[in-house]
């Protein structure tokens, strides 16, 4: 098994040349996945501190017969002139220690990680306990929810990719934000993940005795996904959105549900929320409006890039009740990635990432 | 293998004489376990439609070597003068049609179907479209959630047992309300069950593969627990409440968390709500109060009749969140259906089901 | 939504036209979503006889967005002529009851059931207890098992494509049988599947919570893959062959590994085997063999159409343990009822069919 | 909280005093809930090293309100003159560097690893790769399998529990050995285990995501319950036994299936094979013989000391398939270890053990 084809000039032409960095994480893994499989890529860069030149397909299994590139420790002054896009899927306060102007003059940058996600540095520090590495390039990031900002998507070299509770929550609370049909002030997400959201990194919290058969909350009042809705939400709405953000962790794999409630506005009917969803994502390919009386559920999205959302009105309560559901490895992560990548390079945004959810799985 | 105990006078002495009819179904059969299991009962009939006339250990292997009943069809008129006390775990509608004034005469009744929770016939037919069967023994019975009511199930006859949901959710907001504490009007529960709550019948929506490795909200704002946790709460606060209640169905086979939320009234602390709980709950074996920073997990209450309960207050949002979790078929059904008989009977409360949880299991 | 494209002529130019029986079951829909990816196939008809006239989509909410189809109740004559390929997935004793000469003459037909399976009809009518519909075509059928007919299988327009049990056994033993490395009388296999091979059908044995977080074998002596996997075998080593199969359900969706025991014959050493498994499979892309002290699990094909097969010699019983591992929905049926199409129609082997096994999912 | 029991004469008059070492294990931890709730037990101290000064009940939050210790590390001499039964719950090579002939002559010892169940020291070294620490005590020690060692059990002072595989294996096995009814030199067994057989101790292996959905043989030819399986069935049968043992991993908590094939001797029928499992174990309590055509599923024993034995003949291949079930937590270790208990001090052999498995749980 040779060394990794960047090092090597092995490089093919035309197609669009990536790096990972963290690439044997889970979003990493599932990223390399994608990508080798993506028409228009070549990966000529696997970077990896904990399993340093060792070969991929040793690591993952899974990519026997697929892919033979040995992971390395990462330059990122070295790889960034010789790759057209870097992926990072590393954890926070990576990132931002390892790019810089120079570097995003040479590449783009798609981070998965949420050191570029927070506007702002204060927030950003707060929500993480530690300083930001280089508060500078917050301004020059887009926040990669490509649904909402796919035109400065489009033109960006640094896209902070957002994070799977944020992506689910976002995308099922904008449409009734953007149509003032809520009241700001009583948000209330209840989410729900499976395991794969905490990473392979060993802990007594998803070693599988102690996570099989059973369901907890956790991080309560305290996710730092918080600050990334509230910022987001309150971007759409144009007022300063508080809200509050339960995440629980489910005994299976993968797949996100955000359960969001919220009091109506006077006098808004079904009909006024089944046209806000159509009006915004009527022509969305990835999200997918649930019928009536019928609700997301996170086996119809696995392994897939779509978002399915469904609604229904409590009329006793004047509450609506508006579910998401996405894999968190996917449109929660890597094929979001994909997607931004896609846009950013021009491409037919689904390329790639066009897989029907396999079932059941 | 002979027929049931009580058609051929072979009873214990002294003992108290149950027969559980719907014997069959999940929550039958785990408190006819209890009751094989409860020094001062002797079970003397186990009523089954499904499976009459078949060999009880034949229908639940585990009880193989345990119990050589065989079960019948139900005469409850004739059941009734043989035995002390009859629990009935059937389908709404069914217990409703089987007893009367002249029955609970003769025998104590303890009800784990929904006929006689709800006090208000209207609001019964309502949520469960249909008829109520003998509304005039509405107002004889009590709603038998231990904590709350033991003085009145203490010379009761006749015991609705609360639901699963409903005992979750009311034991963690109960002294929310009674101590004043948060805005009755703010209330939403956010709920998650194991597969079991669905019962043993067959259905799509928990064959293996359907529920397996996904999650799902359903009954959206239409859960038939909403009213009877409404009712209760609203006799403990004294004001009518409207809430909103999500159930989720979650890939295991037992447990129940009710997250819920709540704005706090102003001033409010995490100490005062502390205090509210050790009050009202400090004294309950049954229920026992997470410290600061700890919520529960179902795995700590399996096989248990305990209720963890732990709360974080969101100072960004001045809300609550408040946790409960218990395990579905034992607090949530019938070990709960138990300490009603106990406390009937007078009886220690936690006789024949004081189980440690086993862990991991 | 439009009715089936075949009854309307809106098939297009230059691809396949294809058509699926006994497309919402487990096996169906999976062939169904890989063919609708499937670069050079269009797919014309959806047969269903539960679901007929129902929108695909609704049936199975993955294919939302993806495919518009409506199912319909099939008429082989009918569609023979309009279609390039048949694939039936259907219980045994249909296919065998819906084909002809006259049919086989306008279109080939992949038979993912167990009617043309076995050479012998009286074997057939003793293992499945029933009359063979058409025995006179058993002689033109061909055994689908690609890596080892594919020969015969590029001219043959009837394909009994394999039992998912059967592909795995097979494989795993063929190269010890083909260079006579066991005794072919010791041959022992004990075999564990996810919970998907038993189907949608209603059941109490795939109800969840009475197969979630338990094991047990069933049909022990008496699984109807036995006689295929002997028969096969048979062919392979040239003498009449005899096994104990045990087949083990286990909880989770997908997945099966055969643990194959065998007596080595004497003088046989690890390179030895070693060669042989290089020597048939070294050139099969679908067949990944594992390195040393290194063996299959199911995760790591899941979702492909790949076999991994690893062994150990146990040198104080001179045994082999050989063990296989495949996703019985893919190289187990569809995606291996794919690779037959692939062949029959001289397209690339893994043509649609290459998909990197996704994890953790 | 206060301190140990043991070590401020706490402890009450007339009840067993026992101490756990290694209580924070997962068979620590069942085995401390069992003797909480053994009427003729008092535990006085829990051992253990990684939470050594913690309360028991926050390490195990199951055992909340029920049990107010502290852990601390132990000193087996300070502790042999204080209590009446030492159990050691440690890996293997622990309890040999603890204890000793005096120590022994102060109070009884049951060990729950493997260090004194082998009676060669050389095999013990050869398969455990170290150094036996005391061998001498190799001869004093009982092989604790209560069913066929009842009497040496009764008299010793020093109890080797049995590991769980070995203990399903055997018992599924030995009838057939000690009637001579089986080829001794054909003998396969498969077994199938839950994951808490695994351990508490962090590793990829059993991490939630790579062991979920997913299945796998490990230490093939390899794991160290072989040579115990084959030192008590060749005493059973008189012979020297070699045997393959093949263990699986399967994405369930709790369980273990042992899947035992062998040839059976010439003549032998159904009817002789079901009169040795009768003459053995017809009077045992915890062992379950199935009715013909019925097999062992793990769901019925989980959380008891039963053994479920079921077995099928194959006439084509005259083999036996032998099936045991049992839960590897309980009679597979802690269960079986209060079973040694009560045989030692004279006890009904089933106080504190009989519960009936709960379901579905």
């Amino acid at each position: 098994m040779n060394k990794n084809k960047v090092l090597e000039g092995l490089i093919s032409m035309n197609k669009i040349k990536a790096a990972v960095l963290g690439s044997t994480g889970y979003v990493g893994q599932e990223l390399t996945r994608l990508l080798i499989q993506h028409p228009q890529v070549d990966i000529v860069f696997l970077g990896s501190k904990s399993y340093k030149e060792q070969s991929y397909s040793d690591i993952y299994a899974n990519f026997s017969k697929n892919i033979e590139l040995i992971c390395y420790e990462d330059n990122v002054e070295n790889i960034a002139s010789k790759v057209d896009v870097v992926f990072i899927a590393l954890p926070h306060g990576h990132a931002s220690g390892k790019i810089n102007k120079n570097i995003l003059s040479k590449t783009k940058i798609i981070d998965l990680g949420a050191d570029f996600r927070l506007n702002d540095e204060k927030i950003y520090e707060n929500w993480y306990e530690t300083k930001h590495n280089c508060p500078d390039l917050l301004k020059t990031a887009v926040y990669g929810l490509c649904e909402l900002n796919r035109n400065e998507i489009r033109t960006s070299n640094l896209i902070a990719n957002p994070g799977c509770y944020t992506t689910c929550s976002i995308l099922t609370l904008a449409p009734l934000l953007k149509e003032d049909l809520i009241d700001e002030n009583t948000i209330i997400i209840d989410a729900k993940s499976g395991v794969s959201g905490a990473g392979r990194s060993l802990n007594l919290g998803t070693h599988f005795c102690e996570t099989n058969e059973s369901i907890k909350a956790y991080k309560v009042a305290s996710h730092r996904h918080t600050p990334e809705i509230e910022q987001e939400l309150s971007k759409i709405s144009g007022k300063e959105i508080k809200l509050s953000f339960t995440p629980h962790l489910i005994p299976m794999n993968r797949g996100i549900i955000s359960t969001c409630y919220a009091s109506l506005k006077e006098n808004i009917s079904y009909d006024d929320v089944k046209s806000a969803y159509e009006k915004h994502y009527g022509n969305e390919f990835f999200i997918r409006l649930m019928k009536k009386g019928v609700f997301p559920e996170t086996r119809w999205v696995k392994g897939s890039n779509f978002v399915d959302i469904g609604f229904s009105i409590d009329e006793r309560t004047r509450r609506i009740i508006a579910i998401g559901a996405l894999d968190n490895l996917m449109k929660g992560a890597a094929s979001q990635a994909v997607q931004n990548m896609n846009i950013m390079f021009e491409m037919d945004e689904s390329t790639g990432i066009n897989q029907i959810p396999a079932f059941p799985i």
